[in-house]
C-alpha cells in the first residue's frame, strides 16, 4: 500500500510489540502505517503485513503524510530518551488536535512532563499501559491510557477494538485518567505482576524444598490449581514450563533454568513511588529484593557453605500440606492486590486523577500478565464500595482472608522452619497482621524518635504534640 | 565577642543541632561564629554563649568577615532548596581554598551535585553526615564528611576534636571518600538505624502480644539484654523509656503514646537507593513500611474488627522464649547490618568512592544512635577482610548466626502463628535464607518471564542466553 492520508494510525517503532499491535490493528479493520529506523525491523514489516492495508514508511515524514486527519500516533521505542527524541522529531510534523500516544513502560512522571511540555502545540499526548506481551499485543493487549483526555473519542475505537475481552464482553481498555494515570496505573499492573509471580515462585519452592516434590508433580498441582480461585494466566503458563522436558538432556527444563532472574525496573518504580507516597507495598519490594538477591548467585553459592540452616525433615501430611500452600498462594496474593490498589489510592489522593478502581479491576481480567479469576472480584468489590479503604476489608475478600488466614501462618511457620526462603508470602503474612492490628509498636518507635531526636509524639488519650525530656 | 578574622569556624543554622555543634565546638578551643535568619535563635545563641570565644554575625557577611583564612562553614540548615540557597548567598563572599560542609541529612546526589557546581569556585564543598542527635551534637556526635578530599586536612582536627570517642581512643570521625560519599555513609546509617528500632519494636510487640508482658517488666529484659552482646543505645534507652510512667496517669508512659510512627526520608532514600543499585535490603524496606502502616491508625481500627487473626495461647517455656527472642533480635540486627554494608559495597562499586568499611563501623562504635557492641565486631570484620563479600561470611558473624539462627526461625513461627506482625524479623530471615542458598526458585521466575516477554534464561549447564517458544 503506498497513499497519503488513508492510514488510520501510524506506529513509530516496529519491534515484536509493536509490529504486533500493527497487525492487530489491521486485522481489526485499521489501516496502518509503520516506520522503525531499523532497515531490517521495516523489511519485516513489510513481509508481515504482504497484501494488508499497511504502509511502511520510510521516514517519520513519510508516516505522517499517510495518515488521515486528525493523525493519530502509537509509540513503541524503549522509554526514556528514546521517546523525548521521537517527540522531538514527530513536533515540526503534527498540528493542533493530533495525537501521539506512547505506549511504553513509560515512568508516569515522564509522561506527566511530556504532556505538560507538548500543551503549547496542541497535541494531544497519551500515555498507554499495554500489557499481554507479545501475543497479547497480537491477539489483544490490556490496554490503560491516560493523558490529555479530548484524545479519548479519538483512539477510543480503535483501541478498544484490538484489546482483549474480558468473560462479560467488556473491552480490556478504558480511559484510566489525566496526567500520567495510565503509566502509573500500568507500574501498578507491574508491580502486582511481580509479587504474584515470586509468590508462585515461593510455592513451588515450598513444595520442592520441604516435601521433595519434582517438577512434573508440581506441574499437576499448579493444573489443578488452575481449575479454581487460583486460575489465572500466570499459575497456567507455571503449569506449562514445570511440565516442558529440556530437549537436549531430557530433564524438566525448569531444572537446567539458572536460578538468576531479571528485571526491566517497573517493579523497582513501583516499590519506590509506595517510598515516595508512604504506602506500605512490603510484598512487590520483596518481589524486586527476591530477584536482586538471585542475581548474587556466585555470593549464594559461596555462602550456602558458611552458613547453617535448619535440619528439618517434613512429617506432617503431604497433601494438606499441599492445600495449605495453595490458600497460602490465595491469600498472599489478595495481600500483594491489596498493596497494588493501595499505591493507586494514594497517587488518586496525591496528584487527583479520579482513578476508576473498578474498571481498573475490569481492564485487568483479560490480555494482561496478571489476569486471574480473582479480578472481577476486586472489580464487584469496587464496583460496590467505589471508595473502599482497602481490599481486605471487602466483605467478600475479608471472608476469603478468613478462610486461608490460619494457612498463611502455618506455611510461613514452616518455611521459616524449614529455612526456604519465601520473603513474600512471609510479607504478605506481616502485612495482614499489621493492617488488622489496632495497636503497633510504633508507640515504643516514637518514643525513641523523641528520646534521640526531640521528634515529640502524640498521645492516645488527647490530642496534641507532646515532648518529654527522658534523660536528666 | 565582636572581632574580624578571629573566629575558627562559622555555622549557618543555629537550631538546636547547630547551636549544639557551636558549643561542642567551643568546648574544645574553636572561636566560633554564629548565624540565624531567626533572630530568636541568634538571641538564645548570644544566651548560651555569653563569655566564650564566640560571634553571634548578624548577617552572612559579617559571618564570614569574622572567620579566619581559609574559611571553614558549616551548614546546618533543612535539607534541600534551603541548602543551595545558602551555598548561593554565600558564594560571592568567599574565595578559592574556602571550606563549605553541610552537616544536615542531605541526599548524597546533591552534595555531589553542589560540589561539582562550586569546583569553578575553588571552594572546597564537603558534606559530612552528622550522627547522635541534640546530645551527640553537644558532647561527642559521629561525622562521616565526603567531598572534596583538599578540605580534610583543613577541617580534620576541628572535626575529629569535637567527635565522640571510642573505647579505644579513636574519634569517630573519618574521612568517607569523594563526592558524595560521606552523606551516602550517614543514608545508609539511618537506614540501619530504622531497621534496628523497628526490630527492637517487634520483640518488644513479641513480648507484649504472645506473652502478655508489661512495659516495666520489658524494661527490666531490655536492660539486662544491654548488659550483653545486645549492648547498644537503642537497647539501652528502650529500657529507659519502658521504665518511665506518666506523669498525668500514672500508666507507664509508653502505653498513652500513640502508635503512629513519623519519618524524615533517610530510611527511604536508603531504599529506594538499594533499589536502584540492585542490592537487596528488605529489612530496612520493611522498617519503612512499618512506620507508614501504623501511620494509617484509623484503617487499622476499623479493620481489626472485619480481619480476623488466630486464636492461640503460649503454652511454651516463658523465660526460654524471652531468651529466643533475644537472639533472633541479635541475628535479625545482623543481618539489618549486613543488608547497609551490602549497600555501601554497591555504591562503592558504582561511583568509585574507595570507601573505608571498617572505619566506617569504627565511627559507629560511639557518637552516633546506632552506636552499638556489635560494631567493634563489624569493624574487625572488615580490617580481617576488606573485601568481605558479605557480612554473614565473616568466621564471627556466620558463627553468631550459627548459634542465633534456630531461635530466629522459632521467633518468626511464634510471630506468624500468634499472628503478632514482626516484618523486619521475618524478612531478616528471609534474607539469611535467601543469602545461603545456592539455588533459588529465580529459575521459574526466569522461565515465566522468557514464557510472556521472550526475555530469555541462562542455563545450569552451559553459558549463553537462551529462549524456549512455550506455547504451540
Amino acid at each position: 500500500m503506498d497513499a497519503t492520508q488513508t492510514c488510520d494510525i501510524g506506529i513509530v517503532g516496529l519491534g515484536v510489540m509493536g509490529e504486533n499491535l500493527a497487525l492487530n490493528l489491521e486485522r481489526n479493520g485499521f489501516a496502518v502505517a509503520g516506520f522503525d529506523l531499523s532497515e531490517t525491523r521495516r523489511a519485516s514489516f513489510v513481509a508481515r503485513t504482504a497484501g494488508k492495508r499497511a504502509l511502511a514508511a520510510r521516514s517519520l515524514a513519510e508516516l505522517v503524510a499517510g495518515l488521515k486527519s486528525p493523525r493519530r500516533l502509537l509509540l513503541m521505542v524503549p522509554a526514556g530518551a528514546a521517546v523525548d527524541a521521537v517527540i522531538g522529531d514527530l513536533k515540526p510534523l503534527l498540528a493542533a488536535g493530533d495525537v501521539v500516544i506512547d505506549g511504553g513502560n513509560t515512568l508516569f512522571s515522564d509522561t506527566q512532563r511530556r504532556m505538560l511540555g507538548l500543551q503549547a502545540t496542541g497535541i494531544l499526548y497519551v500515555g498507554a499501559g499495554v500489557s499481554g506481551g507479545e501475543e497479547g499485543a497480537l491477539l489483544g493487549p490490556s490496554l490503560m491510557p491516560g493523558g490529555d483526555a479530548r484524545a479519548w473519542p479519538l483512539i477510543q475505537p480503535m483501541l478498544q477494538a484490538i484489546a482483549a475481552r474480558a468473560d462479560d464482553g467488556a473491552p480490556c481498555c478504558e480511559w484510566m485518567g489525566p496526567g500520567g494515570a495510565g503509566h502509573f496505573v500500568k507500574m501498578v499492573h507491574n508491580g502486582i505482576e511481580y509479587a504474584d509471580m515470586q509468590i508462585i515462585c515461593e510455592a513451588y519452592w515450598l513444595m520442592q524444598q520441604v516435601l521433595g516434590m519434582g517438577a512434573g508433580e508440581m506441574s499437576a498441582v499448579f493444573a489443578r490449581w488452575n481449575e479454581g480461585e487460583l486460575s489465572s494466566y500466570l499459575v497456567g503458563i507455571t503449569a506449562d514450563i514445570l511440565a516442558r522436558p529440556d530437549a537436549e538432556t531430557g530433564q524438566p527444563l525448569v531444572d537446567v533454568i539458572l536460578d538468576t532472574a531479571q528485571q526491566k525496573g517497573t517493579g523497582k518504580w513501583a516499590s519506590q513511588s509506595a517510598l515516595d507516597l508512604g504506602v506500605t507495598t512490603p510484598t512487590i519490594a520483596d518481589a524486586v529484593f527476591a530477584r536482586t538477591v538471585s542475581a548474587a548467585k556466585e555470593e549464594r553459592v559461596a555462602a550456602a557453605d558458611l552458613l547453617q540452616g535448619p535440619k528439618r525433615a517434613f512429617t506432617g501430611d503431604r497433601a494438606a500440606f499441599v492445600e495449605q500452600i495453595r490458600r497460602a498462594l490465595l491469600a498472599a496474593k489478595i495481600c500483594a492486590y491489596a498493596q497494588g490498589f493501595q499505591l493507586m489510592r494514594a497517587a488518586d489522593a496525591e496528584y487527583q486523577w479520579g482513578l476508576p478502581f473498578a474498571t481498573i479491576a475490569s481492564v485487568w481480567r483479560a490480555g494482561c500478565i496478571i489476569r486471574a479469576r480473582l479480578l472481577e472480584d476486586i472489580r464487584s468489590a469496587y464496583a460496590r464500595h467505589p471508595q473502599l479503604a482497602n481490599l481486605l476489608v471487602d466483605e467478600g475478600f475479608a471472608a476469603v482472608m478468613a478462610q486461608s488466614q490460619q494457612d498463611l501462618r502455618e506455611v510461613v511457620a514452616a518455611a521459616a522452619l524449614h529455612g526456604a526462603a519465601a520473603p513474600a508470602v512471609m510479607s504478605a503474612l506481616a502485612y495482614y497482621d499489621a493492617y488488622r492490628s489496632p495497636r503497633l509498636p510504633a508507640n515504643l518507635l516514637q518514643a525513641q524518635r523523641d528520646y534521640f531526636g526531640a521528634h515529640t509524639y502524640q498521645r492516645t488519650d488527647r490530642a496534641g504534640k507532646f515532648h518529654t525530656k527522658w534523660t536528666g
